[in-house]
This record gives structure tokens, C-alpha cells and sequence, in this order.
């Protein structure tokens, strides 16, 4: 499925993108001055095959899934928060569900890897494994499960789509789960733990210090292959990684967008950009996380943040918030008058 | 009324401020993990009096008029754009109409000073003057033509709060204005022109030089006061940002926040804050513009952006956009589950 996946994925429709950017130019507005607004209309002409691209149903996926790692104390909660939080998403009080419906978007969440059972009606259960293992000592999971757990992903997007899924935040709720993610990005970047590593959901200036150590150990043992990013995945990843690296490929091979949110979705992205370059065509920034990796990831990828608003949260709460935007971008192209119908000069 | 309107402005409420804090910070999610969307809620807080402060009707306002100074060959447009945008705007087809329609917001067009008359039955006709006079040559407009025009913006305000607006965006239309915005900044900031001084709607290099060296001619031939911000309005301002100042201290005596556009919003902005520093407290920024004067404007406010999206088309398109963010701020404080409610563990 994965290896299909892939093969689908093409290039933007060239034509839909200039008669975009030729209507564009005609609007009543100095030409370009609507500038991310205008890309992203571009962009969805692109993505969509339409000059005139519309969004119509938003889903919100929330990839759920527990990290070995957080056994050497690299987390300010406690590892019971993840299934705690999963039952918050699923009750609809948590950041991401008042955003989405905010947005008019649809909350999935799936459980791919939380460490312990949860039992709940609205819940997608298709866990691959109760948690990662502790990439200190070992692999945090095999290359099958690494495999698994993308194709979880590829497979709860295809089945949104299914069901009229016309654009994808993408979100996550793992305690750990920006220890793993700076480890991905670790092996990419150039750069130092020291401007990698942040305190995530918290932790003061001398766990920090540790948590750095952690990671440093963790690529050490591993030595994971960065010309093969599913190795990367499976040493120093986690599930809910590789199940949002999995629907963000299943996006792009459906020509369907998908927004990335902070930190961790960002590592997501770097590893699907990995695995399938053109999977970045497909991908909209969002919001720029506090988290200091963010905007290396960002950089590494070829994204640009649409707001800075000082956020951390994870779960795809920036990415909701940016679908606002993105139909804003699409009603800027769709409804407003060009220069001969409003009888307005042009320069 | 100006005066009355100056002392009316009041500080925010420092007791809703503290429990729209202790609220926030017992949500499920790391305690100010939302960033700008908790500061945003607090402030609405402060400002409503309400702990939990809810948005109600949207109204963006956009003032017209038009500038002697385009007689200096200022701008890439010509004049006749403003009545011909005005039309625009009244008929539904500008930017600020399809963005104020997506965020479900009604848009008020103000002719406080189009060079001609214009005739639509949707148009606020409250014209103080028919364009500034060419500020390279003498004042714009009179002291008293100043305190007119900022009384319009009073007036305005003032009518669409006893109609139940809640919220105001700001945005201007009017050839040239970023001449007089620039010659506004440039009386009260340490940059040089060369800093302060941008394309606007897009003029080339070698016009950009010329647009510096007659807001330089324009500075020296009227001295302005820095010390007296109608003095600075009535001799290089103009008539839509006179206005707009009005707007804004007429919303902060009614305890109604204000939200700031791009480069030209953000000169009247600077204005108000110099009338009243108190009614800094009741603006909210919006977009980073392209413009480069705008940042250095919104540090010497001290507001700070929301989002920068290359956008420099004015009307209030940046404001109108951070509707949503804002109202999505009031939701997180209005509809989020405590730790409490959803049984989540704590740090």
C-alpha cells in the first residue's frame, strides 16, 4: 500500500495554477498584495486541478500514541495523560475540539500506540503496538511496525476522503513525543541538540539538559540511516509520527491538502518529505510553535508559517486555526470583482 | 465630544483580567501552551469586564478620502480609484467585502473626504472636506477640520455600538494615504525616511525616492508638533486617518475592542495612542504588513501582530481576517474542560 501511495503522488496541474494566478492579477487589489493569501490560492489550484478552488468538508486527525523514552524522566506529566487527553478529545473538551468546531471541522482521532487500552464508541482503534520502546537501549519499534503504523495513517485518510474529506489538519497527543521528534530532526539537521531541543509540554532548564543527553544516547545506540527514512523512523520515531508521515502521503497521492501543525507534526512532515519529495507540494504551513526545532523543521521541509502566536500545544491546534485563512484564500479568488467588472482603474 | 470621549477612556478590569487568568490556566493543556490566544482572551477580559468574554456583532469600517499630496505623483494609482473603490466596497466586490462576508461581519464605508461626491444609498455620507489639501504646500486640512473629522470617527463609532457592534476592524481606502502615513510616523519615530518609507500600493525605486523627499519638503515646510497629535494630523495627516483615530478612542470609551490593519490603520493607531495612551489598551493588532514603516508603527504603540502574510492592501482586509483568531480565543477560555471536569493529571 505505502509503495502505491507513493507512486501516486504527481505534481501540481501547472495550468489550473496560472489561470489562478492570471484571475489573481485582475482582481480589484494592487497586484500581489494579498500575498500568502494569494499563494495559497495558487497553491490549491494546483493541488485540486481548479482555477477556482473550493474547501469543502475539514478534518481535524489527532494520532494518539506513547513513547518508551518518557521512562527517563524527559516529560514534565506523566505517561497516564496521553490516554487521559485521548478520552478529553473523544468527550470534545479539549483545545482541539473548541478549535474545530470553531473551524467547522471534524475531529478523528485515532489510537495507533497508547500505552494502555481505551475503551470508547468514537474512538478509531487501530493500535500497532502499546507504545514505543525506550530508544535509549534499542529501536523504538521494528521496521514492520514503522511500516504498520504509515499505513495506518494512509489508511484513516483514505477512508476520510471517502466520506467527502476535502482538507486535513494534522495533529497528535503523545507524552514524549517531542523528544522522539527532536531526534528525527537531529539526524536531518545541521544543527546542535542545544538549538534542537526544547521544553515541549514543559520541562525546566536542567531536565532540558537531560533530555538533550537522552536523545544525543539514543542516535548513538540507533546510528539510524538517514538516506532511509523509515529507518529513521523505526530507531528514534514514534507511531503517531509515522501514522501522520502515512495520511500526509495519502493526502498528496489523493490530491486532497493537508495543513501541518507544530513541532511534531513538523517531524511528520520532514519524514513524509523524505520518503516523497512532491509530498511537500500538498502541504500548507501553519502556525510557528514557541518549540526552538520548529522553525528548523519548517526550514528543512520548505514550509513557511502563516502566524506566530506563541503556541505549544500540539494536537493540530495551529493547523485548525489556519483553515480560516485557507478559505479566506479561496473566497479572495472566488468572489471578489476584477478591475473591468467594478469599473475600477488600473495602475 | 472629544473631550468626553478622551476622559470616558478607562483602565481595563484588572478583576476579570485575574480570573479570565486563573480560568485559562487550569484548562487541559500546559499552562499558556495557547500563547497569543490566552493574552487575547485576558485582554478581552480587561476590556468587557467579562471573565469570559464573548463576541458578538462584527463591524469593519473603512474611511475614504482623498490626499492633496497625489498631486506630487505619489502613487502607482490615480485618484479616481478611491470613488471607484468606494463603489466597490458598497457593492460587495472589494477584498474587505469577501473577507468581512467569511468572517460574518458587516462592512460600514465612511465618505469623510473623497475628492468628489459620491452617490449610493449604502454610503455613510459624513464628507468633511473634498480631499487634504497638498501638504507640501501648507497644511492638509485645518485644526478644525482635524477635530471634524475625528469627531466623524466618534460619531460613527458611537452609532454602530448602539446598534450592538462588538468588535470593530479598521481599514481605510484613499489614494496617497501612505504618503501622509509615512509623514505621520516619520514626526514621531527615530528611523530615517529611508526606513519608514515603503512602495504602498506600488510605486517603483526611482518614485519611492521622490515620495521621501516630498514628505521630507512636507515636514520642514509645516513643522509639525509632536507634542500636539492634532497639529500633526491637521497639517500631514489625513482626513480617513483622522477618522480613524476617532474610531478608536470612541470604541475604547466604550469599552469595545478595536482592531488595528496594516501600515495606514496603525498611523491613526499612533495618533490615538498619543490623544489617549490609555486606548492602547482596547486595540488589538492584526497582519504585519509589507509596508516597511508598519512594524516600526506598531513598536512604537506596542502592539504586536498577529499573523504576517505579505499583505499590504489596506481597507482593513488584515483586521477583518483576525476576527477569527480573536473569536477563537473567547471559545478556548468559553468552552475548554478543566483538568478537573476531563480527569486529567496535572504536571
Amino acid at each position: 500500500m505505502l509503495e502505491k501511495t507513493i507512486s501516486s503522488i504527481s505534481d501540481l496541474d501547472a495550468t489550473s495554477m496560472r489561470e489562478a494566478q492570471h484571475r489573481l492579477d485582475n482582481l480589484t487589489k494592487p497586484k500581489g498584495s494579498l500575498g500568502m493569501l494569494e499563494r495559497i490560492a495558487v497553491q490549491l489550484a494546483g493541488i485540486t486541478g481548479e482555477p477556482r478552488p473550493k474547501i469543502g468538508k475539514k478534518v481535524s486527525i489527532v494520532m494518539a500514541a506513547d513513547h518508551g523514552v518518557v521512562a527517563e524522566g524527559v516529560s514534565a506529566f506523566p505517561q497516564e495523560v496521553t490516554p487521559q487527553m485521548v478520552v478529553n478529545f473523544l468527550n470534545g473538551g479539549a483545545a482541539i475540539n473548541v478549535l474545530s468546531r470553531h473551524a467547522g471541522a471534524e475531529v478523528v482521532c485515532v489510537d495507533i500506540g497508547v500505552a494502555v487500552d481505551v475503551d470508547h464508541p468514537g474512538l478509531k482503534a487501530r493500535k500497532v503496538k502499546y507504545g514505543t520502546d525506550n530508544f535509549v537501549h534499542g529501536p523504538a519499534m521494528t521496521r514492520e511496525e514503522a511500516l504498520k503504523a504509515l499505513e495506518v495513517g494512509i489508511d484513516v485518510v483514505q477512508e476520510q476522503i471517502n466520506s467527502g474529506a476535502s482538507i486535513f489538519a494534522l495533529g497528535e497527543m503523545g507524552i514524549g513525543n517531542t523528544t522522539a521528534s527532536s531526534a528525527i530532526l537531529a539526524v536531518y539537521s545541521e544543527h546542535s541538540l542545544e538549538e534542537i531541543v526544547g521544553p515541549g509540554s514543559g520541562v525546566g532548564t536542567e531536565r532540558l539538559a537531560h533530555k538533550r543527553m537522552v536523545i544525543e544516547r539514543a542516535i548513538e545506540k540507533n546510528r539510524p540511516d538517514k538516506s532511509d527514512p523509515i529507518d529513521v523512523l523505526a530507531k528514534v520515531g514514534g507511531l503517531e509520527i509515522a501514522g501522520m508521515a502515512g495520511c500526509i502521503l495519502a493526502a498528496a497521492a489523493n490530491r486532497v491538502p493537508v495543513v501541518i501543525d507544530g513541532f511534531i507534526s513538523s517531524a511528520a512532515a520532514l519524514i513524509a518529505s523524505k520518503i516523497s519529495p512532491r509530498s511537500v507540494n500538498y502541504m500548507i504551513g501553519s502556525h510557528l510553535s514557541q518549540e526552538p526545532g520548529h522553525r528548523i523543521a519548517l526550514d528543512l521541509i520548505g514550509l513557511r508559517p502563516l502566524f506566530s502566536l506563541d503556541m505549544r500545544l500540539g494536537e493540530g491546534t495551529g493547523a485548525v486555526l489556519a483553515f480560516n485563512i485557507i478559505e479566506a484564500a479561496t473566497k479572495i479568488i472566488g468572489e471578489m470583482a476584477t478591475f473591468d467588472e467594478a469599473g475600477v482603474s488600473k495602475a
